[in-house]
């Protein structure tokens, strides 16, 4: 049997970022009894009243009745290849314009599999030059890093700070990249509670990232997975509701408001492209998807399209009742943190977001794997260690906290037992 | 509203290749009365019979008894997250041992969104060095090229020949870039009725182009989509089944056999890599999905092994009913071709395949898209431009036609249009 040793494979593969999911679902897979804090998945509850066949039914029969379509016509839009652009793109731009002020024309749309190939279809177009920089907070979404890291794009980290981004460090990085011939083409942030960071940026700060991306001519990509967490009543308009000069492409996912299983994201690119600008920046995308998934299966849209409708079109309805158990179990994994660690280990500190599915942890002590297996093998609990969200060693005593997919007693357990782990482990 | 012009995008965008899709649902959009040869798509009455629920109970009801899951975890699955490896690569494993002799263990095998994730993924992890160069047939599926164009892949062409590939000139091709300090990292060939060309490589042929692989060092990206059209006991082994050394990456789709809009493909990828072997390709090609779409849609994926079950596991059961009507389509269109075109016009030619989807014709004058317009407009028969397929000019006098989703009354007055289209135009 042939061998391709590493050196002979795309760079990529010799990332430990690639690497860092599978790593973690393999310790999962081998201790079955720990309480998991590691992966940001749903809530299994919420898959209860999922019934795939009742949405498509629903969808088919929207297109029946509201636009006009045969049942033949409708039912066959299921099976065949569909468009690049998506099916239910009017359905996304609908729900958009009236839960989050975003206006966009349905085809300024693209449906993608995931907000992960949305980012990887943006990253394309964009970077058409070797000189081009990718801006992204850090700790960040190692999805982006990582599907920067495909496309072999440069990425220049600045700090997140409490509100964000450190916009002075984001101003420099783009004058720094201007007298060495480059250029900061686009900044990677989550406006509303990131991954990891579970950070919200104040309206002020939103206002000034656009001031100032306007003024470097960089593009901002905003992915919006977390923003359905936000407390009812202070929700915050999205970058791309403030984009008054089309600086903003939105991102966003149906796997935390409807389910994972789907494989259905979107991404907001009503940018102006073509000589005369007579295109846009969906258009490329589309042009470019038909080249990686070719369309976003018709099927799965049809769910998506369907769950959307029975909630009248709304991603605040669809997402109420998730919301509301995220928040819930968020704010008592900040609880149990007090209860069970209080003040007692002043080197060890925690963040208390309020929203998105993650709370960090700064440990006096590197957070590696080694450090894993023995909270795992010999405490029963498990954590992400946040180096992989890190572009320096910022993140290595640092750790990542989901509760996104446990039942509060199981949170209750898994704090009593890092704080276990952290006072005989760490303090000693 | 910003304005990006197409300079300042990825050199892709600019490549008429990724256009070409697009340009053709256009031109089908604006002549619906047209009859069109141009699509590869399936048959519409092929979806008659299609139920994804009963596919779908069919797989969970597989996961219960045959694997010993609680009913609970089994439904889950399908809306959770999954691996990015796959979840039906078992079923699928075992259809390609039984159905094409290729026997690779499940964990080799990659489940992707369509065989173009597939592609792309391959791609990605083989090419690590910009002197690698990827070779493919001339004419090719737009499919590998457009994805080697995302990736800034160099891509040399070997002129397809009536026995599939011109050996000496691909052997010419890696000595040429070896004198250029660069190497032929893999050759794509679909050895099963090519798209566009229409080729099947006969046994000793692809035993010289295995010999051939493991004496420079490349390796074969073998596209199967159109294989399970072969005439029934006159099938070929895939070359994956006649490869002994690791030197094929055999490719697949559950577009044409089962249905396009369930987005379904898989990679058989077993060569050993890591620094001591100890890893697969389809290791690396999970790695890098895992940035690309994370995973394929897990309910998709039910679809699909939930198809493949209610037909014993067998992949030649669930293609057996489309094999033949596509083959009858073939046969009607070549006929056809004789019956109203015969010698009258000595300057064009086509060829006359025992399988696929394709005809190809030779014009004595430049089939582009203006023609298409005329041919379209006053005639009412649409073909595709060979040129996207080409890497060279020679394409520019050819057309495609495709015969896949028509009925056999529609093929006849297709080509009675196009024969009166070639008398008027072409002859004149």
């Amino acid at each position: 049997m042939i061998h391709l040793p590493p050196v002979t494979l795309h760079g990529s593969l010799r990332d430990p970022l690639l690497g860092s999911i599978s790593f973690l679902n393999e310790v999962m897979s081998r201790y079955p009894q720990a309480v998991s804090f590691a992966p940001g998945a749903p809530h299994p509850r919420l898959f209860e009243g999922i019934e795939p066949q009742r949405y498509v039914d629903r969808y088919l029969d929207h297109l029946i009745r509201d636009k006009g379509m045969s049942p033949d016509r409708a039912r066959r839009l299921l099976f065949e290849y569909g468009p690049s652009r998506g099916l239910i793109n009017d359905l996304v731009a609908d729900a958009l314009r009236r839960d989050h002020g975003i206006d966009a024309p349905a085809d300024a749309l693209v449906v993608t599999v995931g907000a992960q190939e949305a980012l990887l279809l943006v990253l394309r177009a964009l970077f058409g030059s070797p000189s081009d920089l990718l801006a992204v907070v850090s700790p960040c979404f190692s999805g982006i890093t990582g599907a920067a890291r495909l496309l072999d794009i440069d990425v220049v980290g600045v700090e997140e700070t409490t509100q964000g981004v450190d916009l002075d460090a984001l101003e420099a990085a783009c004058v720094q990249a201007q007298a060495e011939g480059r250029r900061v083409r686009a900044c990677y942030v989550a406006a509303d509670f990131s991954n990891p960071g579970g950070v919200r940026m104040p309206l002020a700060v939103r206002q000034r990232l656009l001031r100032l991306a306007r003024a470097k001519g960089f593009l901002v990509l905003e992915d919006n997975a977390y923003g359905f967490t936000a407390p009812p009543g202070h929700e915050l308009p999205p970058l791309k509701a403030l984009d008054r000069s089309g600086h903003v492409v939105h991102i966003g996912t149906f796997a935390k408001i409807c389910f994972p299983g789907a494989r259905v994201g979107y991404v907001v690119a009503d940018q102006r492209t073509g000589s005369t600008g007579d295109r846009t920046l969906a258009d490329e995308l589309a042009a470019i998807k038909s080249m990686v998934t070719v369309n976003t299966s018709p099927l799965c849209q049809a769910v998506i399209g369907g769950m959307l409708l029975e909630h009248h079109g709304s991603l605040a309805e669809v997402s109420r009742a998730k919301a509301t158990l995220y928040r819930h179990n968020l704010a008592h994994l900040v609880a149990a943190l007090g209860r069970h660690l209080g003040d007692e280990l002043p080197a060890v500190t925690w963040n208390r977001p309020e929203g998105g599915f993650f709370v960090t942890m700064n440990l006096p002590v590197i957070a590696d794997r080694a450090l894993l297996e023995v909270s795992a093998a010999t405490y029963g609990v498990l954590w992400t260690p946040m180096s992989p969200f890190h572009l320096t060693d910022a993140g290595d005593r640092r750790l990542r906290l989901s509760c996104s997919y446990l039942e509060p007693r199981e949170i209750e357990t898994g704090v009593q037992r890092l704080a276990t782990f952290l006072k005989k482990e760490i303090a000693s």
